[in-house]
């Protein structure tokens, strides 16, 4: 038996443009005489479609596409496809989050998932009743057990086991099990975390080897907003090894045969996944990317400040959108040094981008006169720093809005958490490229984007951080070395500790809860903040709901 | 057998603070001779949480703060308080949302929710495992059924059956009423929204005239954010009638006598629910002052721009915050008009307002100068109505970092649904007050606050809306009369109804595909407001989430 697998970018609501992309696929699958397509979860509508799922005209749009595709396939070969589906029981959610399997112009089966994810970034709970009762498919003399991404997730070990070990009280893969399956096929839509990748590898790898069946796992590639689906789909033969993967961050295509799945002696091996950092890189560079094609734009700007996060930004931003189609500004204002710019104009140079110098010292000078009757003699404080951020949102909104320009923020996530940043000023952006990335890891990814050809200048990677808002300010004057700043942030975000457990960690006591304090008070700040790709298991943004207005 | 009923306003997180409420209110009810106390839904901690529920810590404290508040009561009084609870089973969610019986020092009954909202702006099944047992609480000879909030909602009316109908597959009043109590008590968290005070009422009174109960019902006070608490607890008896009602919008506190409830003839009844604008206006004042009053702050500024939106909200805050707490400004463009100027100060005198004027024509000016490289002759367009915007901004955020003040947002639903507003610009602020209030109801909300004193003068009331970006600019050049749009509007957000449908409704065809268009187009730029004040059933923020890169 031949499956094909048909990892896809889908966007969100274009049932024409993701039909086509699903018959052309299948089109391929039969050239290539296979006998079964596996396409990803919700792959007609796209996945995440969130509220969208609530309009019954949009359910209905996904059932008749599902219904064209059926009628327009060929009648030998066999498709799973992922769609919503109207309950049609008398109570629970309005739907079920279903695979169909369709064959000979019809929908022949459907399959409906039962571990609904209701966590981190997911509300399926929201909007899906879970499936209760299960079947094989049986198809071209195979029993296959058709799954629902999280589906096989039942026991996944995750790093805090205080809030996941017990999460769900049902085992579909177990059930499935004793009606004897040759083979399991998971359709998903299984988005992208740095720290993860083996973990997610590992779910497929033991279920394959707990039951001695093969695994065929496809998922959804490309990225929607703030979500980059990795894509990665795999066959993994009854030995629980990866015998096949398809690319990461783009639509890829393979067919599988099964017998030789399983007959390969030596077992050729999977392409390795790349190192880590190479991987982020890829990953923003998707993001980023398909942020500007889903909506149907081009061209980007960026304010290059001479530091690290804006030409890390702007190198993955030109390998996204390409050089000719980016035009960033170098505002210098009264306390930007002079390599600031000499570094900036070397980097665009570099990577030949244009770059127009706007400097603010006039602009400033005009608010502060204008601000002179209200603020008298009143000490400087952060309020003329944040002046000069804004006053360069402004120019580069104008370029945005006069050019149809979408402004990148180049904010990293060590800054974003302390709410070292101002907003409307350098918070403002279409999309926040490394709101994900710690400060440490923009240093990581700048080396590996330097690698083999250097790209930023040397000079950015060296001199210490500054926002260079007053004169000889810089970075560690106000927060401890990143290093350190990192290590506290990302045990209280991605592992949500204590701030006692955080100090048990052997940081300093009063560093500790310093730190703790500028991310719950900086909270209103994130509210605002454009969506940020994720890389991690816990972003700032939709997987992360803090109140606002609390006292913890 | 006497109750009473603690209807109080928590910060979330201040387990100090709110224990301290709770203490207060048990000496108030043993003072008042109350055998039994009644406190809202999670009223340990406050109502919602949110993630603050995946921290361990958080957890623990309010356990802590159960069994503390337990040893400090009169022993002879029992206590009903809302508490998260680890989930002691093997499997499923970490906790449950749990009614915590207190009495003799102890903890002697625990009940916990079994339905779990997670729609809109709900997210129960996030953190909590639904209860699947029944049992009554004995207490002083009577047997009484306790509910958590949504355990009574199995069955409300809402106005789209499409998506709601058949959601709970469990009736919990139903299975404890086979268990014969003599009353149901509910702890209650539920939000206002002002087109469903009499649809929640009526849950109430039609549940005690189903099963021939009383029904004593304690919602929580005040807001949480952009939440609103209305508070409106409620006694009702077994014939359905209303007999005593408790503050809307505020703490309050009543002890009720079971006997006096159901032998009162003929029945005396709660007083009425104001009317609706009456209840929006004080539903907004709550929100301002508690926004503040949690976060910590006091004072307010706003951009007074002579129109209706930004007076309405001016009135409601100096309401909210006093008039003392109040600096404005006037930051008139070359394309404002003398009676801008003239009406924003007579409606600051009126109210006793401080407020600044600082003309913006040369700092745009300087920004027109300093783009002047990039723009060319290219022609003029939203981008330079935008820079105005901005600037204003710069200057509010000035005045606003510089003495501590938090901008509030003047922007009303109907232009936010459609985009009509700058990023950064007029749709900067710390809190958005009309956010959730549609252009024609701001106007009613005018006259009802100009009732019996006229505080707005009646030229901003009169004279057609305009944003003043450029020459005799006017609202109604870009979109149709405000009646026509909102109802287009609500058709669209309220009730998500499909375009073919709200055509239905009698609109012209044409505008309701455009104005469609322009709500979707603009969801990126509602990723970045500011926290909207909720009014109604479906606000912008949280309880809406639509994918920004999709095509439908």
């Amino acid at each position: 038996m031949k499956i094909a697998l048909a990892q896809m970018n889908y966007l969100i609501g274009d049932f024409e443009g993701n039909r086509q992309k699903i018959l052309d696929a299948v089109s391929r699958a039969v050239r290539e005489h296979a006998n079964l397509v596996v396409f990803s979860e919700l792959s007609v509508c796209g996945y995440p479609p969130l509220d969208l799922l609530e309009r019954e005209d949009f359910i209905h749009d996904c059932g008749k596409s599902v219904s064209a595709i059926a009628g327009c396939i060929d009648p030998d070969v066999g498709v799973l496809l992922g769609s919503p589906e109207f309950n049609p029981g008398k109570q629970g959610k309005m739907l079920f989050n279903s695979a169909f399997f369709l064959r000979g112009g019809k929908v022949r089966q459907v399959f409906r998932k039962s571990l609904l994810p209701n966590y981190d970034i997911f509300d399926e709970y929201r909007y899906f009743e879970p499936n209760k009762t299960f079947r094989l498919l049986e198809f071209g003399g195979r029993r296959i057990a058709v799954t629902i991404c999280e589906d096989l997730w039942d026991e996944q070990p995750f790093e805090r086991s205080f809030s996941r070990s017990r999460l769900y009280t049902v085992n579909p893969l177990e059930t499935l099990s004793r009606q004897q399956p040759d083979l399991v096929i998971n359709l998903a839509a299984s988005p992208y975390a740095h720290r993860k990748q083996e973990v997610k590898q590992s779910i497929f790898t033991r279920k394959a080897e707990t039951y001695g069946l093969p695994v065929i796992y496809c998922n959804q590639a490309g990225a929607q907003t703030e979500l980059i689906f990795e894509g990665g789909s795999m066959a993994v033969n009854s030995r629980g090894k990866v015998i096949r993967r398809l690319a990461f961050f783009r639509e890829d295509f393979t067919v599988i045969d099964l017998e030789e799945l399983e007959s390969a002696d030596p077992e050729p091996a999977a392409e390795p996944v790349p190192e880590r950092m190479k991987m982020v890189s890829e990953a923003l560079i998707c993001g980023i990317r398909d942020y500007f094609q889903k909506l149907g734009f081009r061209h980007a700007t960026l304010g290059l400040s001479g530091g690290i996060d804006s030409a890390v930004t702007l190198v993955l931003a030109s390998r996204a959108l390409g050089p000719e189609n980016m035009h960033v500004l170098l505002m210098p204002s009264p306390y930007s040094s002079a390599h600031s710019v000499d570094d900036s104009i070397q980097l665009a140079d570099n990577l030949g981008i244009r770059y127009s110098i706007l400097p603010i010292d006039h602009l400033f000078r005009l608010f502060r006169e204008t601000l002179q009757p209200l603020f008298g003699d009143l000490p400087e404080d952060t309020t003329e720093e944040n002046i000069q951020a804004r006053i360069r949102s402004i120019l580069l909104m104008a370029l945005s809005n006069k050019a149809g320009h979408i402004l990148l923020n180049t904010s990293n996530k060590s800054e974003t958490a302390v709410g070292y940043g101002t907003l409307y000023g350098d918070m403002s952006g279409g999309l926040s490229v490394l709101g994900d990335v710690y400060k440490t890891d923009v240093y990581e990814l700048a080396r590996s984007l330097n690698n083999p050809v250097e790209i930023i200048p040397r000079n950015i990677l060296t001199k210490p951080p500054s926002a260079e808002l007053k004169p000889d300010q810089k970075d560690m004057d106000s927060l401890p070395p990143y290093e350190i700043l990192d290590g506290i942030l990302e045990a209280y975000i991605e592992r949500q500790l204590s701030p006692r457990e955080v100090i048990a960690l052997g940081y300093d006591k009063d560093l500790v809860i310093k730190i703790i304090r500028m991310v719950d008070q900086n909270e209103y700040k994130r509210y605002q903040t454009p969506p940020i790709l994720r890389i991690s298991s816990k972003a700032f943004g939709a997987g992360r709901r803090i109140p606002l207005a609390a006292k913890y």
